[in-house]
């Protein structure tokens, strides 16, 4: 799990928190995070990230430390002492209830809902933001590459590029989640079990005095599992040097030129050199409009690596979740439908649930948001499900292979239209009447220009 | 400072460690890290993210954990148990060459030249370009929202659409150097020590009955420093309400709308009603596009927040630094020449410095790439200096207020045409004659397809 502080947050989170502490206010409130629309070249969403946000959750205090830091900000100069005192016990004590990972969600759909005292819920906006954002960017966009590879495998190996080391840790896990086989990142094997994957890089070649002498050396460290890099120097040539290298090549790597036509030529190479089951991985700036091109013109890749695209989303490298307060406890304990009335961006209150309906093939026909209480109609599936209950997780966190196999299930009842690069198909998501009847009470009770 | 695990890096790094470790090959290598080509959109790079690259240099350390883990992968079936023994006393312990944290850099040019022992190099490659790359990124995005706020503070708070937690604090000090006056991320200002700012959020206007005591509360706790958010019902209203919330109003804040007119309405709204000093704050998924556009309608704005497309960087989301082999000793201990030849990516071989030449007020002429042992010409200044030897920093790491200063100082010495927001100007970048001999000398060297 990634650690996170608890003062990885905007320091108005803060603020906002001391002023209903001093007004003594600290309703239970609910929040919801969702995407308003989706990115571009997006026809769904890969939820991911939610178990390493229950997890940060779960461990947030405040340290000593951080408490005084708080403390001497000229901000909080008229701020009571008992504030800071009380950051010591502070624990988040909320239920959450979210779609799980590797679930396929659409724009407005809420991903999360936190239910929680005021100050603990607001607190922890900007972590579940930054954690489920990235994550579910990430998988949105592997599941893409992953579609597009057709069965052939899809390796991660994008941290170089990635935003930080971090950022590397979080993408490699999000796309296994959509599918990827694995990763070159060696922590993301070491903490989420992730299969770790490498072949060797031109500096390696380049160390010997000959490209014949690095192979051997490569293959005497690596019998099994030698991939090796063939352009270095001139490619085919270092396909043959390869078929040479060892009786059982595992691999080799081509990393520029004309991926297609060099893939062709190898593989004629490998064959007749005795090496069949030696396999094709290809890489360099791959994403999945070049693999469906290379797929397109038969290229005989058996494992595309595929880094910077994947890693930071590049075609759609922002995420734009939001957290929105849709329900608060008023001093009579009545909940309160709230909203914020912005003409160009229509928000629904209430705490909510997904409907999703299947044909009889299992395919998926629409879906319907609506109120958490309503009942979920026969042969509707709920996507939400209670993951947390008074700041503790209600069950052990299923394995990323869990994840992986939800996801790919998903995907299976997902219409066909929307599983094309480029499309135009857009799922049906519906709202409940009862949605449209708490904005109209949440409308009717706001406060007037005129007030 | 960030953490960064050992583990951290792509799975071939270690599996050539192991290699040339079978081998008995350590030589020492040098390694340079550079950006072939600068991003859409940038006339230049700001360098960033030195200073935690060379903290996790100094830290590098593999856990008994971590080589037990790595003992137990499939790929090191064979690899003999004195190289895994060998790590638990792994240190780096090479030289670094760099650029300062926020010099301005262009296309070709070495941000940082590692040399070391062969094993130690090419670990930590992947490290140091995923903090280079990221802070970099988005320092150079930075500096031309700062541009474009032609004086007027711009202040950083991605957080929530950073690339998880860990990019959020980088985005926040890279930005920070590049002329941001402070961030919403209060761990940045706890680690970094960079000033946090903030005001507060529509869940917290609609926390209360009405918009007013909202206000009177956040005044109230922050006599000083409430800056109010005024679009969660009607943003003139809003305004109105503020200026009587409080005498000394410290500002408000625009979040929809037409910002450019709000602004001046809002202006005279909160001067009429005796507030002058009352400065006005707008975000809404700004950049430096629309700030220029704000500022050149007159927009009466004191201070822009910028999120998303600055934390991200989102137009030119991915820095493709390289970290590349240009030397090597041989067995005899000489300075060998290496480079990988590839007709679409020429590649300069040996250790490098970049001379930077001035006119006589000061503004940068043109740089030219010599290898480092070259004279540097009078007049001209070297932008590489050693920062790290045997492994040890060399000098204290600068304040974030010093690299700040240096990068204002850098761009006050830029051609102007270079700070326009779109322009096709390019600064001239040169190579030595000696570099192009020391092209050649390995292009010679280098094996031939017929070997």
């Amino acid at each position: 799990m990634i650690r996170v502080s608890v003062l990885q947050t905007d320091l108005y989170q803060l603020t906002m928190m001391a002023a209903y502490a001093r007004e003594g206010m600290n309703p239970r409130a609910t929040f919801e995070l969702f995407v308003r629309k989706l990115p571009n070249n997006r026809n769904f969403l890969v939820c991911a990230g939610l178990e390493e946000a229950l997890e940060s959750l779960e461990s947030l205090r405040f340290l000593p430390e951080e408490i005084e830091y708080l403390r001497e900000l000229p901000s909080f100069a008229h701020i009571d002492a008992t504030f800071f005192d009380s950051l010591h016990t502070f624990r988040f004590t909320g239920d959450v209830w979210a779609v799980p990972e590797g679930e396929i969600v659409f724009a407005g759909e809420p991903l999360l809902r936190v239910t929680a005292p005021l100050l603990e819920a607001q607190l922890v906006e900007t972590m579940l933001l930054s954690i489920l954002n990235m994550s579910t960017m990430i998988a949105s966009k592997a599941a893409r590459v992953v579609l597009a590879a057709q069965g052939r495998n899809v390796m991660e190996f994008g941290t170089r590029r990635a935003h930080g080391p971090e950022a590397g840790l979080l993408a490699a896990r999000a796309a296994y989640i959509a599918g990827c086989v694995g990763t070159s990142n060696v922590e993301a094997g070491h903490r989420y079990g992730i299969p770790v994957l490498g072949t060797c890089a031109h500096s390696f070649i380049m160390s010997f005095e000959s490209e014949e002498e690095a192979f051997k050396a490569y293959v005497a460290a690596f019998p099994e599992h030698a991939t090796l890099l063939i352009d270095t120097y001139d490619t085919l040539e270092g396909a043959r040097r390869a078929a040479r290298s060892t009786p059982n090549l595992r691999g080799v790597r081509l990393d520029s030129g004309d991926l297609a036509q060099l893939a062709k030529q190898v593989r004629v190479i490998l064959d007749e050199a005795g090496q069949p089951n030696a396999r094709i991985v290809a890489s360099n700036d791959l994403n999945e409009d070049k693999i469906s091109e290379l797929l397109a013109s038969n290229a005989p890749i058996d494992i595309f690596g595929v880094g910077t695209e994947l890693a930071t989303s590049k075609d759609a490298p922002a995420l734009g979740g939001v957290y929105k307060l849709v329900a608060q406890e008023d001093s009579l304990g009545h909940i309160r439908y709230v909203l914020k009335n912005s003409p160009d961006k229509p928000s629904y209150p209430g705490a909510k649930q997904i409907h999703r309906f299947f044909d009889p093939q299992g395919i998926a026909l629409h879906d319907v948001i609506a109120l958490a209480d309503e009942p979920v109609p026969p042969h509707a599936k709920p996507l939400l499900s209670c993951v947390m209950q008074d700041g503790k997780r209600t069950r052990p966190a299923p394995s990323l292979a869990q994840m992986q196999a939800h996801h790919k299930n998903a995907i299976a009842c997902l219409p066909a239209a929307l599983c094309a690069l480029s499309s135009s198909a857009t799922y049906p998501v519906q709202r409940s009447a009862k949605i449209d009847e708490a904005r109209q009470i949440a409308l009717d009770a706001m406060p007037k220009s005129t007030d």
